[in-house]
């Protein structure tokens, strides 16, 4: 019997087997394709599962979804923009198995609280920040699900000092500030040639004026959401991961320097914003700890 | 035997006599005195309780505060900045009786959630908009408590446009610019000659322009910070009391356009914002609802 983790990101798809309740072994990944997102999640599904009947699956998703009736339709998936009803096809496909799903940043949640930076806390945030961003909230000792499955939605938390026009309709979000996808487009709008979040960063290290303003814009307008969650949630403890993130001083600077200046509750003032160390694959991972079942609000560690 | 509801707020306190687990009645109220808040607080209590024996007391006070240790430090009560330990005085006082404490914006969001706008939701807001902004979190049917007590702190969501001065040391807060008082400072600082929050209301109806753009900057902000709310904890549905939410269109058209600005993502599109229905002390009937032992986590409805 083999319990299954599925990832349908922004950009890849992922399945992995679950081992142990927590790790994730024997993945297999793919580019999310244009067209036939279904077909290449159940190929790598029925790939990872072999010869083994399958008990359970766990699977998170880029939101938004509806957690209710099992449907995804993330924004990055134009194919799946008006649903696609992720929770029936896996069940289909695996008839006897239990169907468990999630966002992508509840998954996140799950992994660092179980196996990441934030083991042992009753309460805190995880983030990814890398094309998009999201995240997913521990409160009160458990994973916040909200009323169809998108608590932790951080990305279109609306920050000061900026009026561009984001992804959800809205404008002004810190994902449409911050993002790595974001920030590229920023520096490109003023005379930068690089095209990718990663050479974004590498111009930045080597002292590029523009690549260091696109960070530390992206770093300022994080440390706002960050500080809002943080007064709102009541959390001292936020888990980031995601490629982004992985820009050193010039984004993390003037994150903090943010969080210095706005998170100043009493409350909030040991806030501590760390990165993450779960490097490859966290979303899949927490969905490998959903799938062992962890994640329904009883039950859950 | 009495069960005690007693209500610390930033500008007044109040006690009652908790009847049928949830109405409030017999209630005293004073201002809070510049000195002695303590011995005010006392004289309350043993005023309501009378010649009964006191079996329990719910406290709801300003925030911050600290569950764990049972210590309050409302911003403004400068008596108590540096922390007053409420629960043990209230617990000397009637040594027998079970003591429950909880930030006020809590105690709102278990008024609302027991018997008002947010009954029957399983995620919601619950906001106060008067001197100051607070509020309180229902998700996933439990009001969140935080790792100290102070999840629900709304007025601290830093909000797009203005470099406000905070009362809590930080910069840009909803409260700094969208409350009755900071609304009042800022017209004033533009002429108009007024002094309370009830007088700017009145002046708006009127067609005083200062008072108009004053409700409309603080609607506008109350908007956007419900809009962050909504995404990052999946809510549909936000209630607000307070006295300076009584202010009608000038504040309230702002606010929605706000809304129908920024919450865009599918599941914040539908997201309502209504009025309190519970015109009088919801904090302290949150309080009694608390006291009636109904916001414990497993306890809790």
């Amino acid at each position: 019997m083999a319990v299954l983790a599925l990832d349908i990101g922004a950009t890849k798809l992922a399945a992995g087997v679950v081992h142990g309740g927590r790790a994730v072994r024997e993945v297999r990944q793919v580019k999310v394709p244009g067209e036939g997102v279904w077909e290449a999640c159940r190929g790598l599904l029925v790939e990872v599962a072999g010869a083994e009947r399958v008990s359970a699956v766990g699977i998170g998703s880029a939101g938004p979804v509806d957690v209710r009736s099992g449907v995804a339709s993330p924004l990055n998936i134009p194919e799946w923009r008006d649903g696609f009803p992720i929770v029936a096809a896996v069940q289909e496909l695996f008839p006897g198995a239990v169907i468990r799903f999630a966002i992508d940043g509840a998954c996140l949640a799950l992994a660092e609280h179980h196996l990441g930076g934030l083991r042992g806390l009753r309460d805190g945030l995880a983030m990814t920040v890398s094309s998009g961003i999201g995240g997913g909230i521990i409160i009160d000792g458990r994973v916040a699900v909200g009323r169809t499955g998108n608590a932790g939605h951080i990305g279109h938390i609306v920050v000061p000092g900026w009026e561009e026009p984001c992804g959800c309709g809205g404008v002004g979000c810190v994902e449409a500030v911050a993002s790595g996808m974001s920030s590229v487009r920023w520096a490109r709008s003023r005379g930068w040639g690089g095209n990718t979040g990663v050479e974004l960063s590498e111009a930045a290290r080597a002292g590029d004026e523009i690549a260091l303003a696109a960070l530390a814009r992206s770093g300022t307008a994080l440390g706002q959401a960050i500080s809002s969650a943080a007064a709102l949630l009541d959390i001292d403890r936020v888990v980031i991961g995601g490629g982004f993130a992985e820009s050193g001083a010039p984004l993390w600077d003037p994150l903090r320097a943010a969080i210095a200046k706005h998170a100043r509750l009493g409350f909030t003032r040991g806030l501590r914003v760390v990165k993450s160390r779960i490097t490859n694959g966290a979303t899949l991972v927490g969905a490998g700890v959903l799938a062992a079942g962890h994640a329904t609000a009883d039950e859950y560690d």
